[in-house]
C-alpha cells in the first residue's frame, strides 16, 4: 500500500486523482488532502476516504465544525495548512494538484520533508524550476510529471539516454478558439472560452489553452523537467489530442506516446510508478493530423519561449500576470484579448533579475498579481 | 570498434548495411561478408572494405579468381561458406540479411559460436522460432530485430515490463495493390507488383508486401521475438509507413515508434545497440491515417495467424510454399493470385507435425519448395 497526499483534492485533477485511488483496490491509500471551500463536497470526500489523517481546509472558519464532525482527523487551514500536509511525518507521495502559484511553497515543503512529488502544478517549475531541481538533488527525491504531455515525454524517454535526444515535441489541441482568426477573437465570450474541444479540465487551464499560454508554461516546465535547452523543445498543433508528446532521437527515430484524453491515465502513471495499473481505457486509432505551430496566431506561446530563455524572475512575472488576468476574465472584468495584452505589457515593463531567491519569486508573484487585479479589475 | 559480419551483403538490406558501416567513422568494422553472384558488384564491395578477413561467394566457380586477386582474404563458397562465416573465430555481431529459408542454418551456427545476431531474415524465426529461442538462452546471446516494425516494437518496449503489454500492433502500408479490389488483382503484372508505394526493398519482400504474406511472417516473427500469444499481436493499415509499430499497455497508454521509410535507421539501431548513432534523417509530421486490417482482402495474413497458432511444421510449410510461389511469379510462370492459391492449398494439404527438429524443418522446407517448383513451374 502506497501512502498518498493530495493537494487540491477538490479541483479537477484532484477529483480525478481521488477516483484513481478509489479504483486501486487499496494499493493506493490517501492519508492527507487539502480541500476547497465547498462544504458539501468536502464532507462527501472525507466520507469516501476514511483513512485520511490530516486535512487542510481553505477557510479557517470551517475548521471547528469539521473538527467536531470528524474528531479522528487533524484539521489545518489555509496556505500554512498546505505546508503542514507537505511536512506530515509519514512517508508518502505528494500529488500537487493545486492551481496557480499557490502550489510552489507546498512543493518545496514536501521536497524538504523528503517526499516524492507527483506534479500537476506546473507553476512550481515555471516560477522556480532551477531552485526545485537543486532541492530535488539535495534531498534525493523524485519529481514525476502529471501533465499528460510531460507524462508522455517522460514515458518516451524511458530507458533512453538524454544525450540521444534531438528534440522533444509537445502537442497542442489549439484550445476552444483554434478555428477562429485573431480578428474573431475580440468578441468571444467567457462561456465560449470555457468549452475545450477535447479535455475536461479546470477553468484556469481551459482559458490558458485558448490563449496557448498553457503550452508556453508547459514548454518552460519541460525545459526544467528534462534539462533541455529551449531550442530542443517544440510544439505542434494536433487537433485530436491523441498523441501528447514525441521524442525525436538523433538517429532518426521518433517515439510518441498516445492515449485517450483522460487525465486519470497520467495521474495513475505517476502515482503507481514504476508500475502500470490496469485501466479499461481503449484507444481506437483513427486519423491523426499535425500542423506546424502558428506563433503569430498564438503570441503568448512565443512570449513564453522568450521569457523562458531569459529566465530569472521573468517566468514568474509572466505567470503571475497571466494568472491575474485570467482571474479577471473569469469574472468578466476584461475581454479575452486583454489577457494577452496585460501579460505582454507586464513582461515588457518588468526589469528582470537573475537567480532570484524563493522569497523574491513569491513576493514578485504576489506583487504582480495584486498590481494587475488593482489596475485592471473593476471595483 | 565493433566487429560486424554481414550475411547477404549484396542484397537490398545488405547494401544499406554497408552504407551504415561506411558512415560509422570506423565505429563499425566489417570483418566477414557473404556476397552474391555479381562479380563486379562483389569486387566493388571488397574494395570499399579493406578490413574484411573472410568472404563467402555464392558460386564456388568464382573462388579461384577472387582468391588470386585478394590473397589476404579467406574465401569460402556456397551454403557451407555461410556457416564458416558464422563460425569465424573472432567476436562480432552477425547481421543476417539473407533472403528466405537459406538464412536459418547460418543463424543457428552464429548462435552456437556465441555471436549476437542482428536479424533481418525473418524466415529464421518463422520456421524455427521455438528452437532459436532455446538456443539463444542456452548460448546466452542477444537477438536484435532489424525489420522496421520489430525494431520499432523493441524500442517502444525499452524499459517496460512485458507483463504490462496489452497488445502489440504492427502497421502495414498495404503494398503495391492496396487500392485495388480483389477482382482487379487477377490481371496485375509483375512490374506493377514490384512498385512498392513507400519502401525500396528486395523483390521477394516487395511481392510479399503486395500479398500481405510479409505482414503474416512478421506477426509470427513478433510472436517469437516478444513472447506474446497471437491474440495480443495485431495489424493495422497505415498508408504513410511513418508509424511502424505500437505497444498498447494495460494502463491505457500507447507507445509508438515513427521514422522515415529508411531501412538504414533500424539497421543502425541494431548494429550500434545500445547506442544511437547520429543520422541526418528528419521526419516531418504530417497527417497519419489508420484503417482496420481487412482479412478478406488479404487472406494470406489470416492464414499466417492460423498457421502461427497451430505451430509445428506448418509455418515452415507456409513460408516454403510462399517462397517457391514468389520465385515462380518473379519468373512470370504464375499469375499474382496463384501465389495465394498455392500457399493456401499447400498448407491445407499438409499433415502437421509438432515440435519438429531443425533437420525436419530444413528438409520440409526443401521438399515443399521443390514440390511447388516442379508442380507449378514451366520447364
Amino acid at each position: 500500500m502506497k501512502n498518498i497526499y493530495i493537494l487540491g483534492a477538490a479541483g479537477s485533477i484532484g477529483l480525478q486523482s481521488l477516483e484513481v485511488v478509489e479504483q486501486s483496490n487499496n494499493e493506493l491509500n490517501i492519508i492527507g488532502i487539502s480541500l476547497g471551500s465547498q462544504e458539501t463536497l468536502n464532507r462527501s470526500i472525507l466520507d469516501r476516504f476514511p483513512n485520511v489523517e490530516i486535512v487542510c481546509l481553505r477557510n479557517h472558519t470551517h475548521l471547528k465544525a469539521f473538527q467536531d464532525q470528524y474528531p479522528y482527523i487533524k484539521f489545518v487551514g489555509g496556505d500554512e495548512g498546505l505546508i503542514e500536509i507537505a511536512r506530515y511525518p509519514k512517508k508518502g507521495i505528494v500529488l500537487n494538484a493545486l492551481s496557480g502559484s499557490a502550489g510552489l511553497r507546498p512543493t518545496v515543503a514536501a521536497i524538504e520533508s523528503k517526499k516524492d512529488i507527483a506534479l500537476a502544478n506546473k507553476e512550481t517549475l515555471v516560477m522556480a524550476g532551477d531552485i526545485i531541481n537543486q532541492l530535488i538533488k539535495m534531498y534525493q527525491v523524485n519529481l514525476y510529471p502529471v501533465d499528460s504531455e510531460h507524462s508522455s515525454l517522460w514515458q518516451t524517454l524511458k530507458g533512453e539516454d538524454t544525450t540521444d535526444i534531438e528534440k522533444l515535441v509537445i502537442t497542442a489541441s489549439g484550445g476552444s478558439f483554434r478555428d477562429l482568426s485573431r480578428e474573431a477573437l475580440s468578441e468571444v465570450t467567457l462561456e465560449q472560452a470555457l468549452k475545450h474541444p477535447n479535455w475536461s479540465m479546470g477553468d484556469k487551464i481551459t482559458i490558458d489553452s485558448a490563449t496557448m499560454m498553457n503550452k508556453g508554461l508547459e514548454v518552460i516546465e519541460a525545459h526544467h523537467l528534462f534539462g533541455l535547452p529551449y531550442h530542443q523543445i517544440e510544439t505542434v498543433l494536433h487537433k485530436e489530442s491523441v498523441v501528447h508528446g514525441l521524442a525525436y532521437f538523433k538517429d532518426g527515430t521518433v517515439k510518441a506516446c498516445l492515449s485517450l484524453s483522460d487525465m486519470k491515465i497520467p495521474i495513475a502513471y505517476a502515482l503507481y510508478y514504476p508500475k502500470r495499473h490496469e485501466y479499461p481505457s481503449k484507444l481506437e486509432l483513427t486519423n491523426l493530423s499535425f500542423e506546424p505551430m502558428n506563433f503569430k496566431r498564438f503570441p503568448l506561446l512565443k512570449l513564453a519561449y522568450d521569457v523562458g530563455l531569459q529566465g530569472g524572475l521573468l517566468p514568474t512575472v509572466m505567470n503571475a500576470a497571466n494568472e491575474a488576468a485570467v482571474k479577471l476574465f473569469l469574472k468578466k472584468q476584461i475581454k479575452f484579448l486583454e489577457i494577452e495584452n496585460i501579460v505582454m505589457e507586464t513582461v515588457h515593463q518588468f526589469e528582470n533579475k537573475m537567480e532570484p531567491t524563493l522569497d523574491e519569486i513569491i513576493q514578485t508573484d504576489e506583487w504582480i498579481q495584486n498590481h494587475i487585479l488593482l489596475t485592471y479589475g473593476k471595483r
